[in-house]
């Protein structure tokens, strides 16, 4: 280990430089128009992994986006491990709010600015880092791996579901490891037991059949951006709770121990308030802000628009308004029933004076792992000999819907280990990785590759 | 006047040859981008007073978009009427709801389409064709003339009323007439008495400091697209009347015999919903829908923005989320007073969670021209004998702000000869100008010129 390690430390410009060409590829799955650049992304992927001497490396066809396979199989019985990120990103848009470009990757102080840093081409990059610093130094790994690195995470991996169940085979693995969360602050490392699900939804209204001269017509007509805000307005009470009858039904409570143990993570209101420059946090009564971000559902409105958004006055009465509306979900919740309660509730609340459309545009269930499970207890000694220091517990406001797919498509537990940091901005301007998370990181996942085999043996795991 | 009016027939096809030009112009004066195509339509429309044979035409900068002035002052002894009119037209966007090209005029049916082509181009055209009528046959008008047709109404007429100020004696006339605004319904000629008011505003909210990731950190913040929501939702009561304290105060309540004559117009509410493509109609409770658009104030979101707005699925928590929200005013309410009463129960309704800030882009008076004035009854005698019909009298429900002004600085009355359709797509996609209206438009306004002389001196007014 000490020849892994060291390699990863003189070795850092290098990566650095890497990681850079990485990020300069825009390949933003959400847009269409963007459809050569995330090819380009897997590409490079593909040939990063041949370079650093995974096997079996292809990019493989999906009806969407390519998935990028390679692996690494030469230690008979030892464990094998599942790798899962993904090299497509958000929109970079607004694009005048980022400092410098977001597809020209910049460091600046201890931070590595660029959209996908931490979500997620850092992460992925990380893996291939401590792959390569094991392979380098020795030609073997502790472990087999297989690394499934998908192009379409951030659309909701539409077509994901389907290529792990054609590829079982393929996948079949003891765990998998999904670097695409956070840890709870910096200098902070933690291991992430639970995700929250996901819903996202769009909700289209139209009033009149073209847009209309607010003069001439005002007074006479139900103006869908009113009507909307007026839905819009209803979907929370004054308590902040949710007001879809149903929602609340499956939500499994928290425990008293699971309570307690969040409110020992160091945490201030206060100081989250100041950082976010809001006077005051809002959300559901009777909830911690923790609770509230992990073992809480919520709705939001990602997006809102509707007649004329341009500079100056236009005094239009528009035909449209839009919003695009998202539940996070919690265990039991399941994003299905969820979406159809959405769907009923908006178009029972949205008065005849307007036409309504709702579209389910993705969703993903909520998962915990239990925190015993030995790949948990693999990730907690990695992060101690990592970040010298160790982790807390901690669960993660988001989601990844393909953690439940694994656990039931190939029957497989998922361990989070997440590098990001809460001030990250993950989707928004200026995302970053912090450089010491990168390379902590690496230690930490070269550290779990070597702790896992022994884990899963004294769980008494066979191996496959 | 039968050589007059016989020179309007011959020359239709050249006339609409012309026109075509005009709206061929991008004059978008709400678009910094557009300040060019403004003046080129300002000389556009410089040149064109010249080929009629108006004198003193020029050019006349302002702080902002120029004005056009020309005159024919050749009728001594006899009235002068100063001719408004604009050049300036909304935006066209969005410009995949056109059937043509909005600056490409196009004649389908017996309509003519393209932006300006009512509002007010058209309309402004209408006035130069009959002039040009009396001063090629024969060589001289009954009335005296002058014509200022500015480049910012559908601004606001930002720098109108200062330029009025300043050009007193230039503007000073008997009588002013507007030609921007609609006749009640194809075939029924009507003359216009009053106009709604308005006040512009944007209200612009800021909750976190960045975009977040909605879901590390939704639950825990109130969201800016949902506060928004929240306000606008509370601006109008189950009732459809606004809640902001003070709006109603100063509403000149309708008298009844008005009430009477609005029932006597031809209407029916469940043929303007099918129109409009609406189920129900939606207004203040108590009134009919004539007296929503005439003779009660409004209050419309013209635009709302916020969060992610692109194609599929971006799980922003937004930062900033803005509307642009608009109020028709009636007698007697302050366009100021409103804007100050809506500023302040903006900032008292939003929560502490989130920053707002409330802007006011424009605003202008509403009007009321008394029925008997010499202006109107020579507008009705020209108006049967431009249409062949007994015109109706109406209201309409937009503004003209500069109609307060030229009473207030020149102490002048305004006629409203307008020549639109309520389906005529003023502020939006499709606008069109009915070829039979432009023609009896032309008519109309040569009887008016000619009926003038009389009916000022009926009522004893001196000859400027």
């Amino acid at each position: 280990m000490d020849q892994v390690l060291s390699y990863l430390e003189t070795n850092r410009s290098r990566f650095i430089g890497e990681l850079k060409d990485l990020l300069s590829i825009p390949s933003v799955s959400t847009s269409k128009e963007h459809v050569d650049e995330v090819r380009r992304c897997a590409q490079w992927v593909a040939d990063h992994m041949r370079s650093i001497g995974l096997g079996h490396v292809e990019i493989m066809e999906t009806p969407g986006h390519p998935v990028v396979y390679g692996d690494w199989l030469n230690a008979p019985g030892k464990p094998t491990l599942l790798i899962y990120g993904h090299y497509d990103v958000q929109p970079a848009e607004p694009l005048e709010l980022w400092t410098s470009p977001p597809f020209e990757a910049t460091l600046r102080g201890d931070n590595l600015y660029a959209r996908g840093a931490e979500d997620d081409k850092g992460q992925v990059f990380i893996h291939l880092k401590a792959i390569e610093a094991f392979l380098r130094n020795g030609g073997t790994l502790p472990v087999n791996v297989k690394l499934l690195i998908e192009g379409e995470e951030e659309i909701g991996s539409e077509h994901l579901e389907q290529f792990v169940e054609d590829h079982r085979d393929l996948l079949r693995a003891d765990l998998v490891i999904v670097s695409d969360s956070g840890m709870f602050a910096r200098g902070v490392p933690s291991i992430c037991y639970g995700l929250r699900g996901l819903v996202y939804m769009q909700v289209d209204l139209e009033g009149p059949n073209k847009d209309l001269h607010s003069g001439s017509f005002g007074g006479t007509v139900h103006n869908p951006i009113q009507a909307l805000s007026e839905i819009i307005a209803q979907l929370h009470d004054k308590n902040g709770k949710v007001t879809i009858p149903g929602f609340y039904r499956d939500v499994r409570p928290l425990s008293k121990a699971e309570r307690t143990a969040f409110r020992k993570l160091p945490w201030s209101d206060r100081k989250y308030a100041k950082e976010l420059g809001i006077a005051a946090l809002h959300g559901e009564k009777g909830f911690t802000s923790l609770e509230r971000l992990w073992a809480r559902p919520t709705l939001e409105c990602n997006g809102i628009w509707g007649g004329f958004t341009g500079e100056g006055a236009k005094t239009v009465l528009p035909s449209k308004a839009s919003a695009k509306i998202s539940m996070r979900l919690v265990p039991d919740q399941k994003s299905r029933t969820i979406a159809r309660l959405f769907e009923r509730h908006i178009k029972k609340i949205t008065p005849k004076t307007v036409k309504v459309r709702v579209q389910n545009l993705h969703g993903g269930e909520a998962a915990i792992t239990p925190i015993d499970s030995p790949g948990v207890r693999a990730a907690v000694v990695a992060l101690e000999k990592g970040f010298g220091k160790k982790p807390l517990y901690q669960r993660e406001g988001g989601s990844i819907p393909i953690v439940v797919q694994f656990k039931q498509l190939l029957g497989i537990d998922t361990v989070l280990l997440g590098f990001g940091l809460p001030e990250g901005n993950a989707h928004a301007p200026d995302e970053f990785i912090d450089i010491e998370n990168l390379f902590g990181g690496m230690r930490t996942c070269a550290h779990f590759y070597n702790e896992l085999p022994a884990m899963l043996t004294r769980k008494g795991r066979s191996v496959s």
